[in-house]
């Protein structure tokens, strides 16, 4: 009995990096169609956050079976609870990344973008992503920190375009243009606060302290 | 034992809808302080994000338990397991009416936002909200599916706001403000996205069938 429960405790680890990876490559593959233009990406971003879906619902009937058949305690518990709680945050980083390759398949960052902090969001945002995964997967709580952390740059990165856009419009730059830029700019930034999360019930399965922002 | 049970999913239930009313209250103050300019009504709605913050976490804790020690299956099961989603997405419905208090504050509906459909997608999310909630407390499947239906019209809405936006920016309307309403229009159009999904954990938890937008 024990021995299977740690089985699927393993395998629960292994889908939630999986479903890590997705969100991942989900995120990069979205902003690289909008920064270059290639639909092919946009469309694999799609693609992905389907899949990703599908993780999500697997991994929360993994989650229903260990609690409902092997009643944990303590940190085994933690760590089932704060999985159901991580795979809702990447399933919205999912989302977010399928609403930045819609976007993209009809624009694409022109040369406006590159005098807006778009390309610092988008890097930041993906960082933050890879390193929340990564934090979980190497139990790193030092790092769940610093992903954290890097909230607050994502949030006043946006501020920060939101401004600019503002100005770009007002010297008559295309509206539309800047309206869909604001729009992929908040996406970053969302996906900036999922990942912090992530890094939060990281830290919640590590120590038991969940520090809400 | 399972008089036991049946008092905790009542519990449960009554938990839901006060949580419930707690995010219609949040969603119609942040929209008023932001239609009428009340700052008053913006800090209840950051107030009240905060209480049903600390409503999911008691929800939450409350399905733990009753997962863990009671082991429940079939229909009982799918209520707990629908009910976990639903407070997920309550939960997000209280940030976005934050987020568009947090707007509201620095500034408020001038003439401008009557030229837009800006009225009638928080009306329109309002009611969703209201109805999903209702659809949950009265087991209603047919609403259920209509707050489904009525997703599409929020999102026609935001598209519809978008256009007119980008107009109202080109005759050299303020750009700041525009860029304003767009967000705000996102959040009531997300808001209508969460209500969306709540309805459809109601049918869930009625039918067993998950139908994904």
């Amino acid at each position: 009995m024990r021995d299977r429960f740690h089985e699927q405790l393993q395998q629960l680890s292994e889908a939630l990096i999986t479903m890590g990876a997705l969100c991942e490559e989900a995120i990069s593959d979205a902003a690289k169609s909008y920064f270059t233009g290639d639909r092919r990406l946009g469309e694999r971003a799609g693609q992905l956050e389907q899949q990703i879906d599908q993780q999500q619902r697997d991994i929360e009937s993994l989650c229903m079976q260990l609690l409902l058949r092997q009643q944990p305690v303590a940190r085994d518990l933690r760590t089932i609870s704060a999985s159901m709680r991580m795979i809702s945050d990447m399933e919205r980083i999912g989302d977010q990344a399928a609403d930045i390759a819609e976007i993209a398949r009809d624009v694409q960052a022109g040369k406006l973008a590159d005098e807006t902090p778009m390309g610092d969001m988008a890097r930041t945002a993906i960082s933050m992503v890879t390193d929340s995964v990564d934090a979980f997967v190497r139990e790193d709580l030092d790092l769940a920190h610093q992903v954290i952390a890097r909230d607050d740059r994502v949030d006043q990165l946006f501020l920060n375009m939101r401004k600019q856009l503002a100005n770009m419009i007002g010297r008559g730059e295309d509206a539309s243009a800047c309206l869909d830029m604001l729009m992929i700019a908040k996406y970053f930034e969302r996906i900036g606060d999922h990942a912090c999360n992530i890094a939060q019930w990281v830290e919640y399965a590590l120590t038991g302290q969940y520090e809400d922002d």
